[in-house]
């Protein structure tokens, strides 16, 4: 079976030596950025007993290595937290490898394998977070505007710097007025980016922060795309209170003995926190206003396909 | 069975807080120097159908999507020669799952999962490779001993800027000289970085390029560390004609069907290009005089054993 992509015409097209371009700004970009706020990057976990179990139905990576079973990243999620053991603030450039359903393939905006910078900060409230990522976003929106001024033209891109800060809608709000595909007729509408807080727990995975005084809500955000590109950054305050952890897996009807590692060190003590996650790939292709995100990196992981 | 770290006391170690504060800064660095010097920086891959043979016995890394099989990344070398294709110099912060023999664990430099500082420059000539690694390694030093001057002095390491060109050694004269052990002997008794150069087809992989008029040996290198910290970085100028890799592939008692979606790539052109992969916990080990790899990672993969 033959590779899906032509890499020869594929690395020939203007699209894609374009967005790798502004691709490799916005890492470094992102990478200055938090370096000068004291991040610390730490070196991205590639295979571990323990990953994100994410909340849309996706294959198991899985491999083998002396009798011992180790799951692909599918985000740093647990990785993060542990490292506030040692650090205040931590980020990292992460591959996630997230072996989605073939027909992922046709919302042009999933790949099978790509980089998400995440970070986390200690004690830091959903607040903060939020902030730090306005901040950002717009850094990276202005060095990308200065730099890659040519590709920009040639992808007939105009950017504008959105004010800040950027507006908030609830998730409960959003759904009772757009329905299911509120996120899909939010982002289409906006002409700028905005955040929908306060998502309900069956909508998430069990390490969001439950709201002790309201049951069933998350102290979490995501931060969405306008021009109909959906969904940029997702990211919250956590759970670390082992007790708190097992029951919401618990929750979850999932088994706790799958997060074992995990709780073992929950168990002595993990460190309140806030973080969040976003999609390099995805942001690139907002940055170059590219319907397709294949165009976004030189080897493309479209689901479903076999690809080099 | 438990991970073999515990987790909490490993992360309250200062050699490791120093360490991972040091990688921190060895990657940014790095990033800033090729940017500044026109590199663009591709995401990593993780997963595909070719991945670096290697020169050394190590278990695979296979998993399974819609019945394709892929292989966990054990280098870049075939993706960067193709990034050429789209661009001049590539850089990428490459992650390398090798799932290496236990006994690894105990040369105190084998991880099993690391990253890899992987570039690769079209048209140039491994002369041109080595000053650049030269210069970067510099530069390296020079900001770590301003950056993290408190994490040196808590690891009591003095670190002195080596003087340009590093001294070269060709594989004949040092085998000849040091026997099977060469690389250990030189490094420990070197004060100062060196290269080894022009090492012989049995040595490496086939993707190193063979002197067209000295048969069996390569225009290839390896930078070594000195007090016996070993190999620090590996490259070369490559094979880059179709027939040629092929009868590479062949001389190396491999089966040229394993690399066909690299060779259908290479049939249709590939540029000529030299490079080189540099390990980052390595470095950071060498640069902080830690023996055990171990420390220079908030996670460390270490051979045979089962880690988070």
């Amino acid at each position: 079976m033959l590779q899906v992509i032509d890499l020869h015409e594929f690395l020939k097209d203007e699209r894609v030596r374009c967005a790798v371009k502004v691709g490799s700004i916005i890492r470094y970009t992102m990478a200055e950025f938090l370096q000068n706020k004291g991040f610390i990057e730490i070196p991205p976990v590639i295979i571990s007993p323990v990953t994100d179990p994410l909340a849309h139905p996706i294959f198991n990576g899985e491999i083998s290595y002396y009798d011992n079973k180790y799951y692909l990243t599918r985000s740093m999620i647990f990785h993060k937290q542990m490292a506030l053991l040692a650090f205040d603030k931590i980020f990292c450039f992460s591959p996630n490898i997230r072996l989605e359903l073939a027909e992922k393939a046709r919302t042009g905006r999933h790949l099978f394998e790509f980089t998400q910078l995440d970070l986390e900060v200690k004690g830091a409230s959903r607040e903060e977070v939020m902030q730090l990522a306005e901040e950002m976003f717009i850094e990276i929106l202005k060095r990308v505007k200065e730099c890659c001024k040519p590709e920009l033209e040639k992808l007939g891109r105009e950017l504008k710097i959105p004010s800040r800060p950027f507006k908030r809608i609830s998730f409960e709000e959003a759904y009772n007025e757009y329905g299911k595909e509120y996120e899909e007729i939010l982002s289409s509408e906006a002409k700028e980016p905005f955040w929908i807080i306060d998502f309900p727990k069956w909508k998430r995975e069990f390490y969001d922060r439950e709201f002790e005084d309201r049951e069933g809500w998350l102290a979490d955000m995501d931060l969405i795309y306008p021009e109909g590109f959906g969904e940029a950054l997702s990211g919250g305050e956590r759970e670390y209170k082992y007790e708190r952890i097992v029951k919401r897996i618990q929750d979850s009807k999932m088994d706790p003995k799958e997060y074992f590692f995990y709780l073992e060190i929950a168990k002595r003590g993990l460190p309140p926190s806030a973080g969040f996650g976003i999609g390099i790939e995805r942001l690139t292709r907002y940055i170059c206003g590219l319907r397709d995100i294949k165009y976004t990196t030189p080897f493309p992981k479209i689901p479903g396909k076999y690809c080099i």
